[in-house]
């Protein structure tokens, strides 16, 4: 086995450049040492010696002895910027910036194509799952049907938050930001954006389809009320924020974010606070599950860790479905059963619904649970309500014909 | 992304020989096919053309074009001598045998070294979960804590019809066999042979130890009767089979399996039927959780596929912890709790528990909940007493101290 030894230059020395730090410390196995350390703000007070810190991202570009370069900033334009110069002179890289990946995957597969340095970016969706890994090595054939996940630590934490405490939607995101849990914009976690930029990657990985994050639709938990939660747990079901992919007939890929009613039989159904969870399902392997931690800073320290490690032996993903000649597409001409709340100054536009299968109605709100082209849905105006609810009943419904 | 085609000379065509044979058929994407397949029983009918078979070994270890030896027979020892053989000749070889694999592990260790032949076995542990993969590449590192599994699908659905179902345990045990879930010889099953010979083989993937399957014990499902599962029930609690191991301070590794007691908070509980399980612990990443069917011609054959794919681009094992400079060793000086049921013939010896937690009586039966030291515990006489039942209360009481 050949290694090289690992000059680090990391960017960003918050939760999760600390936690790699101290990672680093404790696996003496890997000959990986942080050399410098960037960071913006001059007048925080570092656990660290001050001879390890610079303000100048060149001292890291540009020191020819640092062979890898971390970038675990939250700016994403700046941490691009970071990036492509770093694959540009030759230096392998190592990110968790999902929306940094999810909105330039396509520019950093050619740079990695153009330079052959090493990307790697595991730490970016599910923090502590290796699902991009596995993705790449062991669903590498063209069997994978379908993957669903809950890929969003913070608002997972609120939905249990929500289902098992009687406290409100504020209280509930107060405490994740309290536990660390919330990111510096919580924006992008609770309107579903962080499980967006997730899912973009992992299409890539999965499916070899490369899109832009504006492609995809997105809802949050951000319209969830306690009367969709009661209404959930009445039926001893939980909601979940859940990202989907699954191949259609027609070759497409159905691909979005949105809350969705989880059945006790789920896989996901036992997937609580914090945790992460991603179900796959091929042809032939059936469904396979993979749990973890899905934010804090151990956890993604840990992937990144792994990461480094991976370098060490010349790892670099293959992007393999890509490269395949099998051509995929988004597919948005599909089904989906839906629960739609919402009350009588906005009303939902029944007449897009292909099928309704029972409505509820009182003095403060309605609901209708029915069966709605996707691509419908997401072009009404009514789904763009912030007042009006919406949650998938199950992907298990998705089928491109409405009589199916 | 340089990929070989493959000619696949494949051994045995029963369930997942057959099962591998249609995969193929289904994954143009992967350029592999099957050349020829040597089988024994000559008065068996075939689905496919009989050009297809040959009863002579030689047929296929020494047809140059076949590159690749996939052994799908039950035999170990006949196994072992295709595979070395084929090794030999500088051919890669994937193989679903456990027990050969378990038994045979150090000298095929020295033959991959000598021949430098990538030789996988994704298969032979858990089927369709892509544990050694995962330990190999993902947990690369010293961090990795513990690993405990529910590592065999038939006595995990024996076990489970038990406790769903008002059955024996010979029903329990017709009803796997009539749904294919038995494997060829159900003792090595039911006993915990079949998940130690797994437990020995990821010892080598997660810490790098490699011992021989009869330096480890196990007891299987087969004394658990209706009160041992009743008394579980009673308290929602689940009886599994579980394969563990775990690194004590001492730098050694506890490994063993047992029936255990699984609490409801328990990554493993919703663990069912066919499927199988493993947690695995790591200082940082916290516990990963890998849920997937364990057993069935296809699960396995998917696994088997999955092998064969990574051999196109040079895939193989580099056994990373065991040529770390970490030396480890297996370490029996630990602490367990346990439920032990017996009868007035034949008496546990009470003298062996450091700590008796309580005790019932009746004319009938007798338990005891106590803690005992697990080198007491496998060298006692009373523990080889095929009418006392066993049952661990969980891995988290393992520890190096009595008094912990």
């Amino acid at each position: 086995m050949s290694t090289h030894k690992i000059n680090i230059g990391l960017f960003g020395f918050g939760c999760v450049g600390g936690g790699l730090y101290s990672v680093l410390e404790k696996t003496p196995g890997l000959r990986a040492r942080v050399k410098k350390i960037c960071v913006k703000d001059r007048n925080k007070k570092r656990s660290l010696d001050k001879e390890y810190f610079t303000f100048n991202k060149e001292d890291l570009l540009n020191d020819p002895e640092i062979n890898v370069i971390v970038e675990l900033i939250d700016d994403a334009d700046a941490a691009f910027e970071i990036v492509s110069t770093a694959i540009k002179r030759g230096k392998s890289v190592v990110t968790a910036n999902k929306k940094m990946v999810a909105e330039h995957l396509e520019e950093l597969l050619d740079l990695q194509n153009k330079y052959k340095v090493p990307f790697l970016y595991e730490a970016a969706c599910c923090a502590s799952i290796p699902i991009i890994r596995n993705l790449e090595e062991y669903y590498d054939n063209d069997l994978l049907q379908s993957f669903s996940g809950i890929m969003n630590g913070t608002t997972n934490f609120i939905l249990t938050e929500l289902s098992e405490k009687k406290i409100s939607y504020a209280e509930a995101l107060s405490e994740a930001q309290k536990n660390g849990y919330a990111e510096s914009n919580p924006t992008l976690d609770v309107e579903g954006y962080d499980s967006k930029f997730k899912l973009n990657i992992l299409l890539a990985h999965a499916f070899g389809l490369l899109v832009s994050p504006d492609q995809l639709f997105n809802l949050g938990i951000q319209r969830i009320n306690e009367f969709d939660s009661k209404y959930a747990k009445m039926a001893n079901n939980k909601i979940k924020l859940v990202a989907n992919a699954k191949k259609l007939n027609s070759g497409g890929i159905a691909a979005y974010v949105l809350p969705e009613v989880i059945y006790p039989h789920n896989e996901l159904f036992t997937v609580d606070g914090v945790y992460n969870g991603i179900v796959t399902e091929s042809s032939f392997a059936d469904k396979n599950t993979f749990i973890g931690k899905g934010a804090g800073a151990y956890p993604t320290a840990s992937a990144v860790l792994s990461d480094i490690s991976a370098l060490s032996y010349d790892y670099k993903y293959e992007y393999k479905k890509k490269y395949q000649e099998i051509s995929t597409f988004l597919d948005q001409d599909f089904y989906l059963n839906i629960y739609t709340r919402y009350n009588g100054k906005n009303n939902v536009n029944k007449e897009d619904f292909s099928e309704i299968h029972d409505e509820y109605k009182s003095n403060k709100l309605k609901y209708i649970n029915g069966r709605i082209n996707y691509q419908k849905l997401i072009s009404s105006d009514w789904s763009k309500d912030p007042d009006i609810s919406i949650i998938s009943l199950g992907s298990e419904f998705v089928s491109k014909k409405d009589s199916d």
